[in-house]
């Protein structure tokens, strides 16, 4: 992301020269700011799968380039053999974060294309160019969820936001985030509170290093707290992500958290978006119930991460050492809590997404959802 | 408090022979069970001061304790030389928690009954007298708010609790822990959920300690998971405590969190119900709004304390360096969202306080509200 303070970042780029994927080294943040480089798709693999970099448009795009890596580096002109290696190439990335849907539908983008070339080389220099074209349309999209969502962010306004859904979960400039870069990019000052989002403490580490970076207004806050600002009248406006949105009923899987800061906005009439990209849309499942709610291990509920004396970082064992815990990473907010969803064609009210379904992009073939 | 498989502590303890308070050092906790005697009544503010001992009924029996302790270790038999001593001992007992107004109301019961005595010798005996009545009292306090509560825990039943209001902050069993308790005692058995509280996770430290020792079924939540249960029904009945509670309009004082649980246990018409002694009632304030709310040090959210490796008690920083923290340490829930507030004199609904506030001791000469 630009700052105007410090050079330009993206979390995901690659370099031709070399045929390495370069990516910001998630886990260190905010500690220590760090670009790691993987030198083939074995470690691009392992790079997605110990998460070093994570978020939908981010792995998305590291995926894609690790195909073109995997693809660049094969030696020889056998196209059969090349197919054979592709294939691996593809299984290996895939199987890095089997649940998630963004690698998939990268690479099965990338191979598409590739597969319209005749010759090994050809190929390969196709890859490179659908994956480097999977990134910029992961920063287009991004760009037209801040264009529109640009006006909802005033001048002096007060915006809450859960998790991260910025920059650092895609390529460049974020889905929550768009909004508030494109109002400061118009000159606006506004302040952010950051829910720190426990357990994994997104909103703390994450969301507060970026917006940091971007030099904006921001304090971050214990999750209990904003029912407070709210009651207070200090916050103006919600603005979320999500990790899978319901094209038939407008239910908004994100982060543990965000219903509740919805059931909350709602009792004090303040409006609640979503940001998304059209690839989050689920247009099958036909309720929230149907969503799969990932149960994480225990420890990250019962101690924290961060940094220790002289920066080293720890884990330590905040609760009772005999007690359990329950840990759903996920919640669904219903349709009628949230007031649109800014997506890259425009915002929407959530029970718009299925009639819009056709402008979404949904039902045009291979392209649908993705 | 008793616990069927080990021996019986209480929060605050008094040693006659060797003029000692006797306190649980909280600060350990979960970590490390520690007694430590206070050898004089400095060290018992100092106790006070550094949070050793907190929780309404716990500082103010240990300031009770203090004062017969700073009594008792006049030599002579000088009347005026030792009420100038009390009123010294009275001061450095309160200011070790300037804000506090337990302590104060305790240490007024205490003075009292001591100058109802003729000599030096028989005031001595009195403070301690009443110092041991003033603990005594706060044990029955929170038997009857058990008496009142049992019911509402039924068999099976899946609870929500916010902070800490057990018997570590009290002299015993606490007030609401007290109902549970309670219930445990009639055999019943049922489930409960400690939300972590942070910034400072009273719940995932004292409270999931307390129901550890007591051998109840609990598991610790993220602030942020209570939204998603309530969803899914694993929610019947949510009981807190309460710092202050406005006897004119019904609403609550308590640890920041609590009114988003209240408004979640509204929206799925879970009952919410406050468990509080009498001397947390304030007769005096008009509006929630005139209630000051504290705000703490932003390192509490901006990090958070725990047990590293070797078990050694540690801070680490979890939040991005250069990022600032709001940190409003309380809110006020409106008595609308609660169902009904437990007291030593019964159940009463929010807006019957000011009504039967005869019946609760408002109004009755000195002990109003104490």
């Amino acid at each position: 992301m630009v700052n105007g303070r410090a050079r330009h970042f993206r979390t995901v780029t690659f370099d031709r020269r070399s045929n390495e994927v370069r990516l910001i080294e998630q886990r260190l943040l905010p500690h220590q700011f760090k670009v790691v480089a993987t030198p083939d798709y074995r470690a691009t693999a392992k790079a997605i799968k110990e998460m070093i970099v994570r978020g939908a448009g981010a792995i998305g795009a590291t995926a894609a380039y690790g195909l073109a890596q995997g693809a660049a580096a094969f030696r020889g002109k056998n196209l059969e053999q090349f197919e054979r290696h592709i294939e691996k190439v593809f299984q290996t990335l895939r199987a890095a974060r089997p649940t998630a849907v963004d690698p998939v539908n990268a690479m099965m983008q990338v191979r598409r294309q590739l597969r319209t070339g005749e010759t090994v080389i050809e190929q390969q220099a196709l890859a490179l160019a659908a994956a480097e074209e999977f990134a910029a349309e992961d920063v287009k999209h991004c760009e037209a969820i801040g264009r529109h969502g640009a006006n909802l962010v005033g001048a002096g306004a007060k915006v809450l936001t859960h998790c991260n859904a910025g920059w650092l979960a895609f390529v460049d400039i974020g889905s929550a985030t768009a909004p508030l870069y494109a109002a400061q990019a118009r000159g606006r000052r506004f302040h952010v509170f950051c829910d720190e989002t426990r357990p994994r403490s997104q909103g703390a580490t994450l969301t507060a290093w970026e917006l940091a970076q971007q030099g904006i207004s921001h304090q971050v806050i214990a999750d209990n707290a904003a029912g407070h600002l709210f009651q207070r009248g200090e916050i103006d406006l919600v603005i979320v992500g999500s990790d899978r949105t319901l094209g038939r009923t407008g239910e908004v899987a994100n982060k543990i958290g965000t219903y509740t800061k919805a059931v909350l906005a709602r009792r004090h009439s303040v409006p609640f978006y979503v940001a998304i990209p059209l690839s989050t849309i689920d247009w099958n499942l036909k309720s929230g119930r149907e969503i799969p709610i990932e149960e994480r291990h225990e420890s990250e509920v019962l101690g924290a991460w961060g940094a220790a004396k002289r920066g080293r970082r720890e884990y330590v064992r905040v609760a009772n050492p005999s007690s359990t815990a329950l840990n759903p990473a996920f919640d669904v907010t219903p349709a009628e809590l949230i007031t649109g969803i800014i997506t890259p064609a425009g915002i929407f009210r959530p029970e718009q997404l299925w009639p819009e379904r056709h402008k979404l992009g949904f039902g045009k073939g291979e392209k649908s959802g993705a």
